[in-house]
Parts: C-alpha cells; structure tokens; sequence
C-alpha cells in the first residue's frame, strides 16, 4: 500500500550518540536515532567539522585568484578557491581573509558574504561561508601549512566555467560558491 | 626564508593504508603518506564513498522536482535535488532515474549529462554525476527507502534561487548542479 504523501518532514529523535573517533583531524560518531513514523535508525554516523570559509578574489583586472593543489582521498590535482578551516573562535569572514593570505599572499579591503550553505548535511555537522573578495592584490609571499604545496594562478569567470566543464575547477562545494558570486553579480559577466 | 613559488604541485606518495571502519554505512581508512618535499603526513582519513547522482528534473512547464527531507548530522530540513547513491555496477544515469522515481514518482525519456565534480576530494573518494531530465511527468507513488521520509515539491529556477539565498535550498552540492543546469542552458531562464 502506497504512503500518504508526506507534506512535512519531521525530525528524527536521537536517542544516544557514541563517540568512534576523535583526534587532531577526525571526530566521528554514531548516532541512535527513532524515526518519526516508527522504527530506528543506527548506527548513523556524523562527522562533526569545524565550519569552513571560502573566498571568491577578484583582482582589480577582473581575475579570479585560484590555487591548484593535491587532494588526496581522489587522487587529484584541483583547480579551487583559496579557503579552508574556521578556527575556534575565528569569525568566518577572518577564516577567510586569513586563507586568502596564507595560500595566496593576497589581501583586500573589501570583503562581502555571499551566505553559507551546508558541506554535506547528511553527515557533516559544518557549514561553508562564502565571500567576494573585490580588488584583491598580492602583498605577500605564501606561507600554507606544513604540507600543504599550492601553486596560485589566476582566471577570468568565463575560464573558471570553462573549467568546471572541463572537469578541471571539480571540486562541487567550490563550484557551488564560484556560481553563488557569479549570480550575485559581483564577478565580471562571462563575455 | 619563504619558499619558492609552487607551479606544479605533486602528488603524495601513499606508504601504507589501515582500515579504520567498515560496515554496511561507512569505509573509513588512514593513510599514511610520504610529501613531495619532504616529511610524511598520517594518519589522514580517507571516506571510501560509492558515487551519487543528482537529478535537475524540469516539468514540461518549467517547474523544477525537489524534495524536502531531515537531514540529521545538520539536524535541518533541506529543500534539494532527487538524488542518491549510485548502486555497484549501475550507470550513473540510471542512478539518476532510479532515484527520481522512487523519491517522487516523477520520470522523463530525455536524460543529459551535466558532467560531474567531486564531493569531497580532500577526505572522499567519490563524484556527484548530475543530470538534466527534462519533461518530467509524475508516474507513479514515491517509493523511497526504509526510514527515508521525503515530501516532493515543485519550483521555478527562480524560486530556486530565492531558497538558496534565504538558505532553505542549503546543500551546496545540490546548490552547484542547480547552477551547472542553470548555466548549461537548459533552464528556464530567471525571469
């Protein structure tokens, strides 16, 4: 017998929570859950993330500032926007400034938030804050992470689009900001 | 003293892999690595995840298929794309049409690759194919999973764009194949 069409999707009911992992770079958990029309669920696990930041970077030219990096859970190199991590207790828009400058030595005095939007809601806990970053200019060397070799270049919106279809900007939560700035109209149409 | 620019950068050499989980929800592995310029970084925990396809369904009056569903590591309600996990051994886009089918009930007979992205490529091994389905007609009752309870609704692009921005279309891989569909041209345009 078909279901009554669901209207309005209720929340599940955590009913205990065990912690699987937890060290410098990975918390995970799993969850118990009871489902709203009757049953369970579990063991469903979470990931808890810190909130990430990316920048959208536009040089007074027009050019987006981009890094292209290893990324090794694919095995690829990816074309992205400078981003990463949100400190404890760092407001998102400085996690973001900050990134810029490590990764790229870039900075602006114009920063604007595209919103935010969830990494992976299913099983991350975090969201990705996104910034325009209008005249961005480069003050400063690279100083990443240990470990973490990134070469920076830069491209026009229509070479960004161009390489999303080419399968080479491929990460999907950058391309989701790329287009999240392309829309709200701070980036130079794609003539 | 800063270090040379990096042009190229390579890729990690992978010295050994552990299982850390694996069941019928999850592949966790940790690898551990050499750098290209020296120094190994380890345990850094790779998510061996199946691929997913998303489904950008276009009604024959231009009215986009969506569902609304909870999203527990978030613990929010998302408004997304038709989509899920493509089985061992299916064709991508046979995934789409599957999924679309059994969350709400709609099919269409003209099915287009808008290429794919990656998730996650830094912590999971998996792309996100998506496709355009357009003239899609309601056939049948939705037939979703076990525990999966998914309300359908119908927008217009426009409407889509609207949620995204209040942040009620918030999954931002769903938010990248909406805008590729967008882009791509196969839309109606945002009037």
């Amino acid at each position: 017998m078909p279901a009554d069409p669901i209207t309005h999707p209720e929340p599940w009911q955590q009913l205990s929570s065990e912690q699987v992992l937890k060290d410098r770079w990975m918390t995970l958990r799993a969850d118990t859950c009871a489902l709203p029309r009757g049953g369970q669920i579990g063991p469903y696990y979470v990931i808890e993330e810190r909130d990430w930041a990316h920048s959208v970077a536009v040089t007074p030219d027009g050019q987006l500032v981009l890094v292209r990096q290893y990324r090794h859970a694919a095995g690829v190199l990816c074309t992205e926007l400078p981003g990463g991590v949100v400190d404890d207790g760092e407001a998102p828009d400085r996690a973001a400034a900050r990134e810029l400058l490590e990764e790229t030595g870039y900075a602006s005095d114009s920063w604007q938030s595209l919103g935010s939007f969830y990494a992976n809601p299913a099983r991350q806990t975090n969201r990705v804050h996104v910034y325009l970053a209008l005249g961005a200019v480069r003050v400063a060397d690279q100083s990443p992470d240990p470990g973490e070799e990134l070469a920076v270049l830069t491209a026009s919106p229509r070479q960004v689009t161009d390489m999303i279809g080419a399968g080479e900007f491929s990460q999907g939560l950058h391309i989701a900001s790329f287009y999240r700035a392309l829309h709200h109209g701070g980036l130079p149409a794609l003539t």
